[in-house]
């Protein structure tokens, strides 16, 4: 075991590469592209567990992102992330050392990529199926087919990209499924109005999570399940054992009066999305007893809340029994996403540390 | 002005200035010592601003930000967090170079150090007037009373230090005011127990922007301040005015058929945190549009949602009537120091750049 002083984010690699390998399995066996996305992790060190699995395809959420995978080796990126005109100098610079597609859902965007672009790229055509993020609607398809029809020898026409989202609402496999069927029918509407067949890139990691057969699907996408969280329990993705990564925060205070304790462990080392418990309460987390060989899940405590350091675990008078200031515990996530993306560094169980992209926010 | 590219930190220089200058003066003015908290900016060069108007003493949140602040020339430092004794080396060292203060609020936490520390050092006994994060309670004064009797040659007590943290639930100047005499109530119960007159350290932007006069109060600790946020005009401290940031955005999709744009700038860019909207409603910001000398709020725009990457805005038809993909705008934070600290560096008007600590959460 490490030692610990500080908020430390920790993944226990045997669970996350077994992630990997389900996701990568179920791919094959359906005979779909696996391009999964990197923004969870954006390590090069986790990058690798994916490449073992025959992975070679990328998608990542920033041009920053795909740098960085770029750097290390990744020669074929999707960045599902709106087309940004601003960092045009950056794709041109990058298309031109690999294979790179980016999305576009707007001929004003399109436009500006089709008279800026100085080497080959591919893009793809975003659709909303629910999220009501970003995207093109069913009822869009004459300017899906416009968007298509304006592809240039150097900027061709990929396929449609979709994101299920709205499965963060889903509580169960079967609302899954459900809305998984909805989005299906949405994107099959929009392709019998295209002149032709068209390649369909969809990702969400409930959905692919729970489905067994991806019928009308060419590609997946899904990132988080190679850490998952305790939002994803909740939604139904997948069990508490195959969560891959916890925060280890040392004990700070005790509150015997209330069964309550501080860690060293905030909104700067976890991030402030939390998981809905009843109506209008919410939680940050769920507190785990470290172990010889990594932790273990009891159910009896819970991150309550959190402010820039400071977080407040409660739970059951049996948890806070034997609890002192010095002592470290586990926190599993609520979203591992942007816990991750708030670590300098991740580390094993053994102390080992793994690479990841320096904050590129500037 | 600058060229944005990506979501970008912007601090209008003469708005923290003046803040960080009113502070100072209404300190001064009331004879309290005046020690900011540095955890808002983790910024060298913003904390040149406040040494400036004469601030010799500072407040942080973790060992590693008062490192940080050392290694700059800041040789009085309080670390306003429960004291780690897990971090008691990285302590030690520090408290050999400058005249450092921790928290404490137990006697286990308290007989570590005794026992541990190497060189002078001081304490100060937290104490919980209303927030319930963590402290002693006014009914625990014979406790109070143990802590401070236990000091040695080596450590020394300093006073009582609060945080009305609970402020921030407020929603005018007369709210935040009726807490702040409910909190120096039970400051003065305590007092009346003890054996002795102690110093009080006080904290809070609400209290420390409302109140004019902070008798009974040895020292102010407010930090949010120099660059305020959304929260803080909610609750009543500042105006639209005041705030000092914005985080500058790409516009990257826009629908006009819903009156909704996708900006490049999401929850690892702004944070989650967010401000209450009604009932069970929340947003994540206020949309300014730029200008040639900053930046002005017109309050016809909302940062409504976030994920990873994208940050949704919605408004009035005439707002989106002429934006394009393309465009930039800022966004006033929620919350500022979560955003900050998400930063890796702030830029001035002109495009110049501040230093800032390294995101130390490894």
């Amino acid at each position: 075991m490490m030692t610990i002083k500080r908020p430390t984010f920790v993944i226990n690699e045997g669970i996350a590469r077994a992630n990997i390998r389900r996701m990568a399995e179920k791919a094959n066996a359906n005979g779909t592209i696996f391009r999964p996305h990197f923004k969870t992790h954006q390590s090069k060190d986790v990058g690798d567990w994916f490449r073992q699995e025959g992975v070679k395809q990328i998608t990542v959420s920033s041009v920053s992102m795909a740098q960085y995978f770029a750097s290390h080796g990744w020669d074929d990126i999707t960045i599902a992330f709106p087309y940004n005109p601003l960092e045009i100098d950056e794709i041109n610079e990058l298309a031109s050392k690999i294979k790179l597609n980016v999305q576009v859902e707007s001929r004003e965007a399109l436009d500006h990529l089709l008279v800026t672009a100085s080497s080959a790229l591919g893009y793809f055509i975003k659709i909303d199926i629910g999220t009501r993020r970003t995207g093109l609607l069913h009822n869009q398809s004459d300017i899906i087919q416009d968007l298509i029809n304006r592809q240039s020898d150097k900027v061709s026409f990929k396929g449609l990209l979709s994101h299920a989202g709205h499965s963060y609402n889903a509580r169960s496999p079967r609302k899954i499924l459900e809305m998984h069927e909805d989005s299906m029918k949405v994107i099959k509407l929009i392709q019998s109005k295209l002149d032709q067949e068209v390649f369909i890139s969809y990702g969400d990691t409930p959905s692919c999570s729970t489905l067994e057969k991806f019928d009308g699907i060419d590609e997946i996408r899904a990132g988080n399940f190679v850490f998952y969280d305790i939002q994803q329990t909740n939604i139904g993705s997948c069990s508490m054992e195959d969560i891959a990564v916890a925060v280890f925060c040392p004990v700070v205070a005790v509150h015997h009066n209330r069964d309550e304790a501080v860690i060293y462990g905030g909104a700067i080392h976890l991030s402030k999305d939390h998981i809905k418990r009843g109506n209008d309460d919410v939680y940050f987390g769920e507190v785990v007893t470290l172990t010889p060989s990594g932790w273990e899940y009891q159910g009896d405590a819970i991150l309550d809340r959190v402010s820039q350091e400071h977080g407040i675990i409660k739970g059951s008078e049996r948890f806070f029994r034997n609890l002192r200031v010095g002592d470290v515990v586990g926190i599993l996530p609520a979203h591992s996403c942007l816990t991750a993306n708030l670590a300098s560094a991740y580390y094993n169980l053994s102390g080992e540390r793994y690479e990841k992209m320096e904050n590129n926010f500037y």
